[in-house]
This record gives structure tokens, C-alpha cells and sequence, in this order.
């Protein structure tokens, strides 16, 4: 998993039927001292992360685990919030 | 989920079954300054995107999600433009 | 598999629900000579691995193996903690 | 999926047994201009692609598709050439 | 797939049971001139190679396929040696 910072969010009105109704954000990938590192993602947040929190995303098939109830299995996501980071500890 | 730029495509009369028929996009990823980043790949287009455009990318096992119906399982895709950016929102 | 150090853990209070419980420890990557490489990653632990010590990480389908009878396949982790390095022969 | 080139190929007498009369191309992956971009891979040729050739390029599960008939799902391959490229429009 | 070098082995006292009895080979990826390129990693050796030898290398899911007999699914291997490299021919 990674910690990143949601610093924004994409509109797409022509998307697939999969993310119709998910908040898709913008996520900078980031080190354990909170500094970009990497590249930008777009995550589906399922924990209603905001604007500016730190966050820690999954890839891949793990993506679509949390949203199984409601896609049923025809989930194209591969990048999700899956929690909100409180604290750092080193 | 990545954001990328459609710059050209593809055309090869020798491929994968399970390729025929679909638009194989050049796509540029970009970040959400719409500048380019790391590197150019080729991806299946699901929701009709022009060159030009900004579009939401899905890699892996996720991109042959949104072809099931048509391609029953036998589908070497890994990568698929899943929808079209309206706005960058930061 | 990659080799890391455990540099340190994350506090989430709100996270998905396959993580609760799970301790979520930060990882840098090295190479075998001890060196830090490439960039940090959140891995969960399944041996009891403690801050300072060098461990085998798995990523992908392969870190939510160890956790089977626990979460019953909803589990969102990709990376995973799955042995403690005693020494590098080399 | 990715544009690359074939340059070359491996021998390897000892190898796992789904490997076993596939042609292991050497391949270096290229952008749309024809640029030798990231790093070399090695993939299973499905489409009779000779040395010199411009493809394209499956990895992970998808990579296994081609092939399901004959290795009935014990297959390690994780690259495969699916296509060769005849023309890049942009 | 990819071409690397072994250049070591690990040793885990505390590790994943899947992993018990396996070889863990620490490999440094190479590209056709056998020079190192991007960085080491830990594999399970499937086919016996030994300390400086060029190897083929496998990611992911498809690391787990040449082990189905022994660990029955329940597998964390995500890298395999799954041939030794004779010869580069370009």
C-alpha cells in the first residue's frame, strides 16, 4: 500500500457504468515525512477522505475489494482510498 | 487510475483475436497540470475517445472488465480508457 | 519479492474494514547490501516484525495469501510483510 | 499495453515446463516515435514476430490468454507479444 | 518476463509457511548485454540455478503457477526463476 495526499478531483461526464457515482481523486503519492514522491493517481475513496488529508491507497485487484457489495464484480477500478492516515509513527 | 492524453493510434493487421475490432489509443500520461509524465502506452478505448482529448486510464486485471460481454473471458487487454475528463478540479 | 527495513507504522482510524486490526508498518525498500532504494510502501505484518529490522515483502494477489482464514477474501492489502531476514549470502 | 521492438532471443535449455516450445523474444520497449524508452523484457511471441519487428506488448495475467488452450492454466508467461505494429498515426 | 543475475540467497527463520523449504534467491536484473539495470529482487528458485548464473524471471500471479502442486493456493511467492538463460542471441 501507499500514503498519498488527496490534493484534488476529476470530472467525467463519458465514463464507464462501474464508476458512475464514485468520487475519483486526485492523489499524490508521498514518503512517511509527507513528501511528493513519485507521480499523481486517481483513486476512488471509499472512506470520504477530503481535500489535503493523507491517505493510504491500494492498487490492483485490492482496488475492488471494498466496492464488491455494490459492482458486483464488473469493477474496472484499480487505484482506492482505503483509509485516512492520523499519524506517522518513526 | 492514471490520467493520460490520446495522441495517435495504433494499426496492426496481425494481433490477438481478442484485439480485432477494438481502437488501440496512443496515450500519453500526463499529471493534473496536463503535463506530461513518465512514459507513452497503448490502450483499448470503451468510451469513444478523439486524440486530443484527457481520458481516465485503468490497467491490469480492471481493464478487461468493461469488454466481458463481448469478449468472454479471453481477453489479453491491460490497459483501457474507462472515461473522459471533463475538469481537473484542485 | 523485495527486500525493506521497517522504518515505522501508520495510525488510521478510519479505514477499510479488512484492515482493522492488522498492524500497518512503513517499509523502505533496499538492496541487499542494506542500501535504501526506491521509495517507501505500507506493508501489513504477518511474522512479528519490529521497527529496525529487515524483512521480506510480497506485493499483489500474493500479501493477501497469508490472511485467508482471517478476512475470507475481502481484503484490500497489496503488500505484505511475509518473513523476517536473518542474513544476506552474497 | 506497450509498443516495443524485438531485438533478440533467449535459449534456455532448463526452463519451467509451460515454457516449453514457446519462442522467448528479447524485446525492448519504444515510445510512438520509435525511441528505445525504460529497460529490455523477454516475451512469449503468439503472432510470429521476427527480429526487427515493431509490437505490441501484454503483461501480467493478460499475457496468459493467448495461451490458455494449450497450457490448460499452468502457465507462468507474464509478457507476451499480441500484435505487430504496422503503423503508429499521429 | 525478465533477465536477471543471481548474485545471492536470503535466509528467513521467521517466515510465511508457503515459504518453508524454498530457496529465496536474491537476483539483480540485468538486460541483454548482462549489464544490472533497475534493481535487486528476492525469487524462488523452480529450477535450480546457482550463484552467477543468467536466469529467466517471472512476476506476479504467474510466480505462483510452477509451486500449484506443493502449496495447493496457498502461496505468497510473487517472483520466480523459471529458466536458466544459455544464451543471448541478438
Amino acid at each position: 500500500m501507499y500514503m498519498g495526499k488527496v490534493i484534488g478531483s476529476i470530472e467525467a461526464s463519458q465514463k464507464d457504468q462501474s464508476l458512475i457515482g464514485k468520487k475519483m481523486m486526485i492523489v499524490q503519492q508521498i514518503n512517511s515525512d509527507k513528501e511528493a514522491i513519485r507521480y499523481e493517481e486517481v483513486a476512488t475513496d471509499t472512506v470520504g477522505a477530503g481535500i489535503g488529508e493523507y491517505v493510504l491507497l491500494v492498487k490492483g485487484a485490492g482496488a475492488r475489494k471494498p466496492n464488491k457489495e455494490i459492482s458486483q464484480g464488473r469493477d474496472v477500478v484499480d487505484c482506492a482510498i482505503v483509509g485516512i492516515i492520523d499519524r506517522f509513527n518513526k
